[in-house]
C-alpha cells in the first residue's frame, strides 16, 4: 500500500470553521462505540448503541469510551453534545490530517496522536489518527480503524492486572498512550530488520548491478517510511512532554513518574528514527560508492582489453594492404616476425598496465 | 508565468521614508472599494466610490472595507487620512515586496500577509500581498488583485451562516485569515499532486533518458515553487503566532481558540512544505541514481559487445595479411579451425562476463 | 575587481591596544571633513579644515560631521580629543576589517557598519566601512571613500523635505542608516538580475558544454559575492536590532517606529540573501545535472554507433582472410548474402537499441 | 562482531509497565554480587550470596554493591525490595536498550549510562549498560558483563590511594563514572589510530583501485562506530551536566569541582567524536575524489591510444580493398608514402594531445 | 609536520584524579621560569631557579611568572604548593589535550587556551597549550614551548609603553591574551594567502588534470588545518566571553572595555574561520566541477573521432573481402566512388556533431 502524502484540506475549503466532515479514507467503516466502566472491585464492558445509554463516572467509577470509525458525523456530534465538547475539537477529531497536538482546557485534556499498527502477517504499516479526551473520571478515544492496538489494556482491565483498575482515569490514559508508543517500537523493529537486511545484502554483494536497481529502490522506500514516521514522532514528543506541564490537574502526582517514563520512550523512538536515518544515508552513500567502484573496475578492464588489441589490429591491417611493392611480404621470416612483434607489443602493454595497476 | 524573484526596492531608493509608491506589477488595475456593514440582524453591501461615503461602525455595526488594486496612490492616501493610518503603514501596504509582518498599535493591528490563489482552470499560482488593518469595529483589507479568494466569507456574511454575523470585527479578521490560509492548502494539494505524479513517472520508468531532462526540470521548478512558498509561510506562522500575544485588546477571549486553530493550520502548512522539500530532495537523489544506474548498465553492455568483437576482428585481420609465406593459409582445415577458435574465444568471453555479472 | 578576503591584522600585531593605524587599501585618499549644522529654520553647510572651526550643537542646532578618507591619523586623533572619544573606538574606526558592531556608552552610541555601493556605470560593488558616533545633538560619520551614498539625505536636508529638519540627531542617524541599507537593496537587485540571467541561459541551453565552463564560473563568482554580502548583513541585523534596546536614551520614542521599519528592511535584505543562496545552489545542481545528462546522452549515441559497426567490421574481416580453402568465396550469391546478413544484423541491433530506448 | 542496531522492545510490548524482563543478549551469564564496605580506616570486600547478608552503611561506613549479569530477575527484585527501589527504575535497569538518563528522587539518584570496553587483545568494542543508584552511604552499580572496567577504583579502595577512602559515597560514584568515561578515551584512541592509518594508506596510495573497495568499507565501518558512539555520548553529557543541578543533596560541595572536571571530560569526548566524524567525512570525500581522478586518468590515456590507432587502421583498411583499378597500388613509393602519412598523422595527434595535456 | 589528532588520554587511564603527568610531546624541554615584578615606577626581570626566590606582589607590585616547558612535574607541583593551586588545576595544566576552558574560583581565575605560532621562516603552525592563573597582584602563565609569542608584552613592560605598567594584573592578563589572539590573525592571514593562491591556480588552469591531484590534496590539507583551528577557536570565544561575567572581581571595571574589544576580535577570528571554510568548500566544488567538465570535454572529442572512423573502416573492410563475385570491384570508377562515399559520410557526421555541438 502506498502512502499518499497529499494533505487533504480542500474538501473543507470554503466551509465555515467548525463544520464536521471526516477527511479520511475509511469511508465505508461503520462507527462503533465500546465502553468499559470499572473500579477496583468490578468491571463492566459493553457495546454502546446510543450515547445516552452509558452513565459515565457515577459512583466513583471510571469510564472508557472507545469510538472506532469516524464516518458517522451524526454520532460524533451526539457525543460532542452529550459531553460538551468544543466544536473545533470535534472538527479536529474528524480532520484526520491533523498534526499531533495537545489542547488543555479547564478540566479536560484533548490530544490528537498518530498510531501505526502492523496488521498481522504483513509488514505494511497502517497509520491512523487517534484522539483522546481525558477528564476526571472518563477517557474517550476516537480511532479511525477497529483494530487490536489497545487489546493489551483491555486485557489488563478485565484481569485486574497491574495497577490499572486501582488507579484513576489519568492512569488509563497513560496506559493507552503507552500501548500506542509501544506500537512505534514494533514498527521500528520491522524497519530495523529491513535496514539490516539491506546492509547484509550490500556486504554480501557490493555493487552488484543485477540487484542494484532493486537495492536503491528499497533504500528510497525505507527513507520514505522514515520521513513519515519522523513527521509523527516529533510532535508526539512535544505532546507527551507537554502533558506534565498542563495545569488542568487531570494528571495526579502519582502518575507523573509514568508520564516521565513514557516521555523517555518517545525520546528513544525519536532518536532511533534519527539513528536509522543516519544509517540509511550512510548505507546509501556506501551503495553508490560500491556501484561506481564496480562500474569503474568493469570499464577499466574492458577498455584495457580494447586498448591492447587496437594497435595489433592496426599492424595486421598494414600487412593486409594490397600494394604491389611491399618488400616485407616476400620475406619468408616476415610472418613469424610480425607475430613476434605483435606478441611482444601485447606483452609489453599488459606488463605496463599491470605495473600501473590498471589491470 | 515565471516568478521574478528580484526584490524591487530601487524605485524607492533616495525617496524619503513614508513616500507612497506602488512597487508591484499590476499597474493597470483600477483601485476599487467594496464595503460590508453588518450586525447580527442586517447586512448592507455596496461598492464605494469615495471614502467619505461609508459610515463605519455606527450603531455597533461592523464594517469590512475591501480595497483591490493598489495603483491609485491618491485613494490609498485618502483612506489613510480618513482613518488616521501611520505613513509608514501606508508605505508598507504599497510596498508589495514586503515581508509578512505584524504591527501592534494601541487600538489597531496592522498585518501584511502573502496570499496564493490558483485562477480557475490553471495550475499557475498567483501571488499577491494582502494587508489587514483591524480595529474595534472595522477591518480594512488591501488586495493587489480582484479575485474570489474571500468569497466564502462574503457568502457566510450574506447568508448569516455560522457565527460570523453574531461576532465582532476580530472574528471577521480571523475568518478572512482562515480563508487566506485555506488557499495555501489548495496550493499545497496541487503541489502534492505534481510531486506524486513525478514519483509515479519515476517508478514507472526509472532512469529513462528520454523523459529524463524533462523530469529533472520539473523537479527543479517544483523546488523553486517550494522556496517561494516557504519564504511566505515561515513569517506567516510568526505573524499568526504573534496575534495571540498582542496587548492591543483587539482580539476578544472567545476568538482565541479560533486563533489557536488557525495557528495549528499554519504550522501544518509549514510542516507540509518541509515534508515536500524532503520528498523532493529524495526524489531528486533517486532520479539521479536511477539515471546513472541506467547509463552504467547501457555503457557496460555496449562495451562488453565491443570487447568481444575486437579480439575476433584482430584474428581475422591476421589472416587477411598478404605475406607470401603463411603456411596456415594453405591448410584445408585452417578456415574452419579459425572459425572454431573465434567461436570458442567469444563463448569463453561471454561466459566469463556472465560469471562476473558484467553482462 | 577581485575581493581579497584575507583579514589584515598583522600590521597591528605587536602594537599596544589603542594604537591608531589605518588598515585599509585607500591610502592615497586625503582626509576631508564636511559639516551640516541645521534646525527646522535654517541649514548651514561647509567644508571643515580644522576640527576647532565648527561649533556643534549650540543653540539647539543639530550638527552632522562627515569624515571621508581615513588615512590622516592625526586628524582622526584631533576629532577624538575634541569630542572625547575612547581610544579603542578610534582604533575600531581605522581598523576597517572590523565586524559590524554597536557600542553603547552613557550618552553616546558607536556603530561600525559595512556599506556597499555601485559606482555608476559598473556592476562591481565597492565595499567600505562606515562608522557612526551618535550623540544628543551631533552625528559623526567616518567613510573610507568619498562617494554619493548619503546624497539623498543631504538633498532632504537642503530642501527641508520630509521630517528630517524638524527632528533630532537620532532621526538624522536613522536617515543615514536607511540610506546605507537602501544601497544593499540596489546591490541585491543587481545580483538578482545576474541570477535570473544565469537561469535564463541555463533554460535556453541546458547542459551546453560550450557555454558550460563559463556558466559554472559565473555561479561560483555569484556565490562568492553572496558569501561576502552575508558576512556583512548578519551582524548588520544584530546592530539595528540592538539599537532599540540601548538604554542610552539617544533614540527618542517618536523615532522608534522608524527603527522598527529599518529593522524589517535589514531582515528582508538577509532573507533575500538566503533566498538567492538557495536559488543559486538549486541552479548549480540543475546545471550539473543538465551537463551530466547531456554528456551521458552524447556518449550513449556515440557508443551505440560504434557497437553497431564493430560486429559488422568483424564479418567483413572474416571474408577478407586469405585462406585458400574458403568455399563461401566461390559462391556467386555469397557477397549479396553477406550484405544481407550485415544489414539484418544492423537493423536488428538498431531496433533492439530503440526498444531499450538506448538510441 | 557486528552491532545489531535494532531496538528490542517487542518482548515487552503488551506487558504492564513495571514488569521485569532482561532485554539484553547476555542471557547465560549468572547474576553475581560483590560488595565493598569501607571507611578511611578499614575496607572489607566480599562476594554476596544473598542480599540480606550485607549491612550497608552502618557505623558511618560506605557500601558499594556491584551487580554483574542481569538475567536473574529474582535477585534484582530482591535488591529492589530490600532498598525500596521504584518498579520503573528496576525495569530501566533490565531494559538495556535504555537511553542514558538521570532520575532524581528525594534522597537517591538513579543513572543509566553506556560503557564501552575493549577486551584485552582485541579492537572490538563491547558495549554494555551500567546503572547507578547513589544514596547517602551507598552506591549500587548494575553491569551486564563481568569485566575489569572498575578495577582501577577497586585498587584505589584496597590501597587507600588518593582521597577515595576519606570521602563519601558521592566521591565513590564520581570515581566510578570517571573510570567509565576514561574507557571512552581508550576507545577514542583506538578509533583515532584507525582513522590515521586510513589517512596514511590514502596518502601513500591515492586512488588505488586495488585497495579501494577495502578502504571505502573501512571508512563506512568507522562511520558506523562513530554513529553508535555519538548516540551514547550526547546523553552522557546531559546526564553528567545534570548531576550538578540535582537538588537531592547527594553530591556534597567538595565533590563539585570533580564533577565539573568530569563534565569537561565528557565534553571533550563529544568534541573528539565530532572531530573524527568531520575528519572521516573529509577523508571519504578525498578518497572518492582520488578514485575518480585516477579512473579519469586511466580512461583518458586508454582512450587517447585508441583514438590514435583508429584512423591509422582506417587508412590501412582502405589499401586493403580489392578494387581492380586502384592506381596507388602500382606505385613503387606508395607503400613507404602510406607509412609516412600514418606516422605523421600519429605524431601530429600525439603532439596535439600533449599540447592539450590530454596525454 | 603532520598533526596527530589522536586524543592522548590513555596514559592517565587508571590513575587517580589529580595525578600529575605531562601528556604532551615536548618531553625533552627543560622547565624554565621567568619573572617580571613591576609597578608604574620600576620593573625587575629575572630568571627564577627556585620558586621560593620570588616575592610576588609585595608593596603593591605586580608579578608575572612565565613557566615554559611542562615536563618537570616536580617544579609544577612546587608552584602549586607555594600558591595554593587546586590539584585538578595542576592536572589540567599538564594535561595538554585539554579543551580551552575557564574556571572561576573565589579570588583567582584559571584559564586554559590554545596558542598557534608560526616559527619564523616557515608556514607550519605550532600549537601549544597556554594556561593562565590570574590573581589580584599576580599572573602565572604556563607554556609548553619557549617562544617569542609574548615578546610584544615584554617589550611594552620594559619600555613602559601604553598603559600596561600603570594598570593592574588584570590588564597584564588582557595584554597577554590579546597577544595570543593576535597570533591567530597571523595564522589566518597565512591560511588566507594559501586559499587565495589555490583560487588563483584554479582560475588560471581550470580542471588541469596535471595539477589536479596536487590541488585536491592542498584543499584537503587546508580543510584539515581549518578543522583544528575551529576546534580551538569556538571554546576560545566562550572563555573570553565568560571573562566579563565572572564574579571573582579579578577584572576591574576599567579593563572591561578592553575585554569587550578582545571578545570582538575572537568573534572575528571565528567568523573568518567560518568564511574560509565556506570559501574552501566552494573552491572544492568548483574544482571538482572543472575537473569533471574537462574530462567530459576530452572524452567527448575522442569518442567523436572514433565514431567517425569506425563506419569508414567498416566500408573499407567490405571491399577488402575476397569474394569471387563482387561486381563493384571490376568497375573503374568504384574506387573513387568509395572515397567519395567515405568523405561524404565523414563530412555529414562532422556537420551533424557540430550542429549538436558535440564537437
Amino acid at each position: 500500500m502506498k502512502h499518499s502524502f497529499i494533505t487533504r484540506h480542500r474538501r473543507k475549503a470554503g466551509m465555515a470553521p467548525g463544520s464536521l466532515f471526516y477527511t479520511g479514507d475509511e469511508k465505508e467503516l461503520q462507527t462503533h462505540m465500546h465502553a468499559f466502566v470499572y473500579n477496583s472491585e468490578s468491571v463492566e464492558e459493553a457495546d454502546v448503541a446510543r450515547i445516552g445509554d452509558i452513565d459515565p463516572g457515577t459512583k466513583g467509577k471510571i469510564c472508557w469510551l472507545n469510538v472506532t470509525g469516524l464516518n458517522d458525523t451524526k454520532t460524533i456530534q451526539d457525543i460532542g453534545q452529550t459531553y460538551q465538547i468544543h466544536p473545533l475539537v470535534l472538527e479536529d477529531i474528524l480532520h484526520v490530517d491533523q498534526r499531533p497536538k495537545l489542547d488543555d482546557a479547564d478540566d479536560s485534556l484533548f490530544m490528537v496522536l498518530k498510531m501505526v499498527t502492523l496488521p498481522s502477517g504483513t509488514d505494511n504499516p497502517q497509520w491512523e489518527q487517534v484522539s483522546f479526551i481525558i477528564r476526571k473520571n472518563m477517557v474517550i478515544t476516537f480511532q479511525e480503524l477497529p483494530n487490536d492496538a489497545f487489546d493489551s489494556v483491555r486485557k489488563r482491565l478485565r484481569e485486574n492486572a497491574g495497577r490499572i483498575r486501582k488507579s484513576g482515569a489519568d492512569y488509563l490514559a497513560y496506559a493507552l498512550m503507552d500501548a500506542l508508543v509501544d506500537h512505534y517500537f514494533v514498527f521500528l523493529e520491522v524497519l530495523g530488520e529491513r535496514l539490516e537486511s539491506l546492509e547484509d545484502r550490500l556486504i554480501a554483494d557490493p555493487g552488484n548491478a543485477g540487484s542494484g536497481p532493486g537495492l536503491i529502490h528499497h533504500i528510497y522506500q525505507l527513507r520514505r517510511e522514515m520521513i513519515f514516521l519522523r513527521r509523527s514522532v516529533w510532535p508526539l514528543r512535544e505532546v507527551v512532554g507537554g502533558l506534565e506541564k498542563t495545569g488542568s490537574g487531570v494528571f495526579q502526582k502519582t502518575t507523573l513518574p509514568f508520564l516521565k517514563d513514557l516521555y523517555d520512550h518517545t525520546v528513544q523512538v525519536m532518536e532511533t528514527v534519527e539513528l536509522y536515518r543516519d544509517m540509511l544515508s550512510g548505507l546509501r552513500d556506501n551503495y553508490l560508492s560500491a556501484l561506481s567502484n564496480r562500474m569503474n573496475a568493469v570499464m577499466q578492464v574492458l577498455t584495457v582489453i580494447a586498448t591492447i588489441f587496437i594497435p595489433l589490429t592496426f599492424i595486421a591491417g598494414v600487412y593486409g594492404m594490397n600494394f604491389e611493392w611491399m618488400p616485407e611480404l616476400r620475406l619468408k621470416w616476415a610472418y613469424p616476425a610480425v607475430w613476434l612483434i605483435m606478441c611482444t607489443a601485447a606483452l609489453f602493454m599488459v606488463l605496463y598496465f599491470k605495473k600501473k595497476r590498471w589491470l
